[in-house]
């Protein structure tokens, strides 16, 4: 049964309709979400519209790596102390932001916007591997950066995932540079017993030298 | 352990603060929102903001039963073919629509804008106990209102309604307006094997005639 409601104001339901478009939040979190910012004080309500308004207008999107940034150039791709010779293949922003809280990365990113999916109508045009293509050209060219370069895909283990890595692979196969990929296998805490084979047959394949 | 994230931008952290704000929406969640706002055509953020600022900015309340509403006086007040005798007392604007929802009540409305909660520091003064009083000492002194008029106190069953629904009752007992509550009781396809012992109780004493 579909949740309709008779509005006492017609703000009200312009309102709940707009927050219920986002992803989530269905339409009676919607009304509970506008009731509540009807309750506080009206700077507060103004700065989060002002807030999200900003980030929509203003935010950049970094002309190297396609992260968004506040500038023209993001703070990792201006970091000299990084290693400009191992790029990361990212789907989204949030990969960028999940791999950094590791800590355990110091190479730079490139952020494809997106992952190839004909069911979502999304194709290879639409993601920044065009770009991407244009950094290997230039690095293959010079061959003190070539000297130890990398590409890491860094894509979801899914069929989309698979299959975005391998267009990629082919594309810039040509280019000499090393290609790799995350690490698949059996995660930290796992249990064996409830991991799906694919991921423990690939644990075992891809079995690694016991470093005590 | 705390979710702390490096964000790539200042305006994405802004509005990630900003959006986790919001009742039930963590940092998680606000950065996924946030992320999603990014993606978004601009005109459908703009349009979001927008009618957030409006109903925030424009929003006005019934100067009768203190409803928000478009206008001055609500649709509820102004509809003359409601029962404007019965006075259906209730906590929020959302207990209104709950209760029109039902298409049981013609009567019009009293929204106090909370209830009486001295942990949360919410006292008689901060409701709209004043205006229900002056209401009512309205209906009093014409005879042909107060003869059938009726106030119903619609508050919520747990301890903090009760004692509102209780502090009402002392203020308006003097008016010789009849006072009423809603029926408590066992909730229509409840298991009586799972109600607890004071709903069952209730149930029992105040049992009703069989109407097959």
């Amino acid at each position: 049964m579909p949740y309709k409601e008779t509005y006492p104001s017609k703000l009200l339901e312009e309102a709940t309709d707009a927050i219920s478009t986002l992803p989530g939040i269905g339409r009676r979190s919607a009304l509970r979400l506008a009731l509540h910012l009807l309750k506080q004080p009206q700077e507060n309500v103004a700065h989060l519209t002002k807030s999200i308004d900003n980030l929509r207008n203003n935010v950049q999107y970094c002309s190297t790596c396609m992260m968004i940034s506040d500038g023209p150039t993001c703070s990792i791709c201006s970091d000299r102390s990084r290693d400009h010779k191992t790029i990361c293949v990212v789907e989204s922003v949030r990969d960028v932001m999940s791999i950094e809280n590791t800590g355990q990365f110091h190479g730079v990113y490139h952020v494809l916007g997106g992952i190839i999916s004909p069911i979502n109508g999304i194709g290879p045009s639409d993601l920044t591997i065009k770009e991407l293509k244009q950094r290997i050209e230039a690095i293959s060219k010079d061959p003190q950066m070539l000297n130890g370069a990398e590409v890491i895909l860094a894509l979801s283990g899914d069929v989309e995932g698979e299959t975005t890595s391998f267009y990629i692979y082919r594309q810039i196969s040509s280019y000499g540079i090393r290609i790799s990929t995350l690490a698949r296998g059996l995660g930290f805490g796992d249990d064996l017993e409830y991991a799906d084979e694919l991921t423990l047959g690939r644990s075992i394949t891809n079995r690694q030298l016991f470093q005590p």
